[in-house]
């Protein structure tokens, strides 16, 4: 059996909402749907892998439509397969997207590869007949493990919404069985924050821990003055302070916060920022405290 | 009199070429032009701003077409004005082009508003009569100089292209005037580069410098070994030796090159990153020595 890709097809769907963080709203967001399209059959219909991207960077469409897929599809079959020549090869799909490209500029073009990436991955594991997570741990050498750390990403600001609305968003989670939530924090004073977050840790009590995301708003002061608050409690971590590439601060900062602080650098290929910070490794030479993201380990 | 972007254009075209640099070749280059249309009106026509991206990082229609035009066309007209009201505001216009925009992401974002900053500054000084050069002096208080530093950036690595063909394109850059040339290194072997560069060198002569490019093309240990070779000739500067963002890289080559260094580090903005390398502000703290660019300021 051999595995070709058919098609890859790219929609961009509004997921508007009146959310915002601490440096952009969400009104006009975006994000990319994109369906890898394979020649393999099964139960009489075409086996397809399915990938989205995060909410944030917009839909990816001009860069997936015009440059990626048709690299993909252009790209000679033979050299997309695995040894055993029976299904996808992940990593020469990606080399094969990421030919031509310059270094740098890991901006869009992450999201539009990272998200047909996910695509691919979904593809192989339903061509293999089997759960990407036990595909992977397989391919790993490790036992499969059904259970994955997650955390409810919320606590958005949001007109009108006060800290009664926002303890029950927070309930709800703890409620659907999470018990790691994180909020938004760095679109509203300080003392505002503080107190959103005093009544979140109230809220979930025992039953849960919180994270804050600051989404990069944060020059090196006001992220030293938020350390100096957020240390006062027990924080699952403190993200994302300053823009993602300033290390400087990063490593300033790590004087001032002796926590857990998380910060997602993705060079490439990270569909989704919040699930995949795993996918970030801290280079060498780095403040290892800088980087401790609790729970997280880079593969 | 006022001033409104009454439409933004943008068409992706092929500018296809074998060659090739150290890390990609150019068939499938493509690059976007764009026309912002103002509703001024000037012997019968409407004022129309131009810009276009060097090549090297692909056009980018999507993000153009998708994002950043109808994010400049939902504006407020008034709110892109500057304090007279009698033309556009680069500044707010960048501002509003930037606005809901996550920080990083530095990639193509920061191609698709370069491309457009081109174009509304084209459009400004054709709204002001003058020419742009003269106008970007008057603001800031300087002798508007109609001379600038200019170089040929050439070099490329080409099928068939042996020394004398390179010889001969570089005889070609000082026969139109040209006293800078640049070169692409790391595409062959080591000592197939020291040929090239020596073959250059002998060439120019006394009537030109040598810059060098390697497009971000080596790791340490290669970056390190290309400095040994290169610090044996008088070049004008060795480019983007490794990762644009690997500033240890960076720092590291330092201890071993003396000659200029340059890099390209735009965080957004940077249409035309060859032409635009003065736009890259060096962080604080870093070692200056390995920002050094010859001839070049920061603004």
């Amino acid at each position: 059996m051999s595995v070709r890709i058919a098609n890859v097809r790219e929609v961009t769907k509004p997921i508007s909402s009146p959310i915002r963080n601490a440096y952009i709203d969400f009104t006009k967001m975006t994000t990319s749907l994109v369906a890898v399209v394979t020649d393999v059959v099964r139960d009489g219909k075409p086996v397809v892998g399915y990938g989205f991207n995060s909410n944030g960077r917009y839909g990816q469409g001009g860069l997936i439509r015009e440059r990626f897929a048709p690299r993909l599809l252009e790209a000679d079959p033979k050299k997309l397969l695995d040894e055993a020549g029976d299904n996808l090869d992940p990593d020469k799909v990606w080399a094969t997207l990421m030919s031509n490209e310059k270094p740098g500029g890991h901006g869009e073009r992450s999201v539009a590869v990272g998200t047909i990436d996910m695509a691919v991955w979904d593809a192989v594991a339903k061509i293999a007949g089997k759960p990407l997570f036990r595909l992977l741990a397989e391919r790993h050498g490790r036992a499969a493990d059904p259970r994955v750390f997650v955390y409810a990403a919320g606590g958005y600001y949001y007109p009108g919404k006060g800290l009664s609305m926002l303890r029950g968003e927070m309930r709800g989670y703890l409620d659907r069985g999470y018990n790691v939530v994180k909020m938004k924090i760095g679109g509203a004073p300080i003392s505002e924050d503080r107190k959103r977050i005093e009544a979140v840790l109230e809220e979930i009590g025992s039953q849960g821990q919180l994270a804050v995301d600051a989404n990069g708003r944060f020059d090196l002061e006001t992220a030293i003055a938020y350390a100096r608050m957020l240390r006062d409690y027990p924080l699952f971590w403190y993200e994302e302070a300053g823009d993602p590439l300033d290390f400087q601060l990063q490593a300033a900062l790590a004087e001032f916060y002796p926590g857990p602080m998380a910060i997602a650098r993705c060079r490439t290929g990270c569909a989704n920022i919040s699930a995949r910070l795993a996918c970030c490794r801290p280079r060498a030479g780095r403040r290892a405290g800088a980087f401790r993201m609790a729970g997280i380990r880079c593969r």
